[in-house]
């Protein structure tokens, strides 16, 4: 049997509080092998945290457990929970981290975490990612049930993800995020779009920027210009060929997510 | 028996000299499990570095091996040291990286790297890390004994951490660190702290800022108020829920240490 | 025999697109170890990744398999490509990345990727790095061999690199790249510069800083003083001890290359 799988994510920051957190997976589950997903979520985003989780999906063998901390409610009564869906696990806070997961899967069962004597002791009021996430997604990869950590969750929090409208000729939806080369991610996805579009042709527009192709690639357009394309998740980016839009656009980081764009087919 | 846990902490950044040092470490070692601790820590700031070590004592498995590199006298004078302590073994420069670690098992033991023909050779004299610190990791984490490593050191470097001092009815310390998240962490101790109050009501002052109480975690108040609380580590936190002090108090990152706290008790 | 080692380079930054990568790769060949090398490197800045390449050469053992995607040509022209070279495999977008393997081995291999059934379906036009070149490596670290992956490649793409020239009493080259503490690392190496010397003294200038001798360390100097050493991988480099040259050039970190650098010899 292969060594099972841990991915974490977080708003940390990479640093010490991950890698406090491996010290104690590896001191429950020493063969675990251990995969940062990502720590550089913007302080206490949990739509952001929940966009990248969303991402994993299909991605990690099945049984993978997936650790998940961005917790601005750590201390306070959120619940703590394990998630079995899309053939994994999921561990984190009960505060919509997990909507994809959830949204994908309606199999999906949920299950609050009990302490069952697995936490770390004494459990600070701070930091539960190393005293209750981290023994918990450890025991999980030792191959403990989910079922066996506590009662059953039935109305686990999610996040509404802000759904596309028609208007008209057009199909209006927003940016999610942005990626590290100040690409913009939106919430329009290929099939709609194309369903939308019908082979007509496009125009699509975000700001004071307008293209009129849905391109294949990057480089179907001279580097500096602009590109709308879809991503390797298969939805609508906007995007400068070697260059950033998020720049162009005068956007700080962070500021991107709502940004209106706008589909619209030449009727 | 388990793989060795090797740790590394280091000022480089996150990157290519952290990867280098993993890659003589595996061509040692090829079964060490390498955690990353902290790599962030501003350059040649050994006392951050110290501060960061401190908070993986007791969280690792007996017999990690910590590799720690902050070591503005690369190439000098300065001794290369194993110490063996608090159940673990650490690695890198005699230059008071270690202090927590001497503070807190006062019967560890340190020994001063010779060659041993362990070393990559040619020796650079500007990146011990790779060249010397790596190599004695990998070493010790197969089982090779400290003490058969070099002569013994009697007389380790050891910072001074700034001492919390009465004042009248205050207990006055200071600014540590801040986190990520801006939280402030100061050098006032759960145990001082509440042995000093006595179970009488408290004020906490910093710069402009005062609190009168201290809660059991962030959102025992409401987003964007200040909270002082006890940490993860024991140690009184300063922060905003929800928020950034760092931030509101108008610091840049790296200004906070030494910044004045007072726990005032009212008689 | 030991688990295969996969590095993993990129322009990423450390975060989700390096975590997908690595759930490819542990889908396909499990037991394989992972560590990171540089994820930081500018958007698309090949010639820093083959920089950060070069400085892995001697370093990983043996068989070591080296993803690095600094693409940014994905979904256009541009070919997939393992190499193998320098005892190692590299695997990566054929635009330069691996120059200075091909010129450290001159009887380097190279294969133009070919699909094989063994990339991620359905390939994506932006994210080569999770769809190709992540399968490719996991099956090179699982053992398939190199020359089975496609036609062989005869004019794989080399970046130049800028070469010193003597002008009269000097020898002139430039800064490739600064490092993360704003040392200047020239093009300059140990063995040119010495037999250029033959053991006269020496100037060394790069904008308006000037040094008077080649020191073994940067502790040679009080610190804050200007330094010229050979660095960990024999190149002359230019710092401040315990200061950033960087920063007091007044250069933004990515402007530094370029930036002329003179070896006068005193005759």
């Amino acid at each position: 049997m292969s060594a099972p799988i841990i991915t974490l994510t977080s708003d940390f920051g990479p640093g010490l509080f991950v890698g406090l957190m491996k010290g104690v997976i590896l001191g429950i589950c020493p063969q675990a092998r251990l995969v940062d997903l990502e720590h550089g979520i913007a302080a206490q985003d949990v739509m952001a945290g929940a966009l990248v989780l969303e991402q994993a999906l299909g991605v990690f063998p099945e049984g993978t457990v997936h650790l998940a901390v961005v917790d601005p409610g750590v201390g306070g009564a959120r619940r703590a929970m394990v998630v079995r869906g899309a053939g994994c696990l999921w561990v984190g806070p009960d505060n919509g981290l997990f909507s994809a997961v959830l949204a994908t899967d309606p199999g999906a069962s949920c299950y609050e975490l009990g302490d069952q004597g697995i936490f770390r002791q004494p459990i600070s009021n701070t930091f539960h990612g190393r005293d209750i996430f981290a023994p918990a997604a450890a025991h999980l990869a030792r191959g403990r049930e989910a079922s066996s950590m506590g009662r059953q969750i039935s109305d686990p929090v999610r996040l509404d993800r802000p759904q596309p409208s028609q208007e008209g000729h057009a199909l209006v939806g927003e940016v999610l995020m942005a990626d590290r080369f100040g690409n913009l991610i939106t919430n329009l996805e290929r099939g709609q779009v194309e369903r939308f579009l019908d082979g007509r042709p496009v125009a699509v527009r975000a700001a004071a920027t307008a293209v009129f192709a849905i391109s294949p690639s990057y480089d179907a357009v001279p580097p500096g210009e602009t590109v709308a394309l879809f991503n390797s998740t298969g939805r609508l980016e906007l995007a400068v060929n070697q260059g950033s839009l998020l720049e162009r656009l005068g956007l700080d980081p962070g500021n991107e997510r709502g940004l209106g764009v706008r589909v619209e087919r030449v009727e």
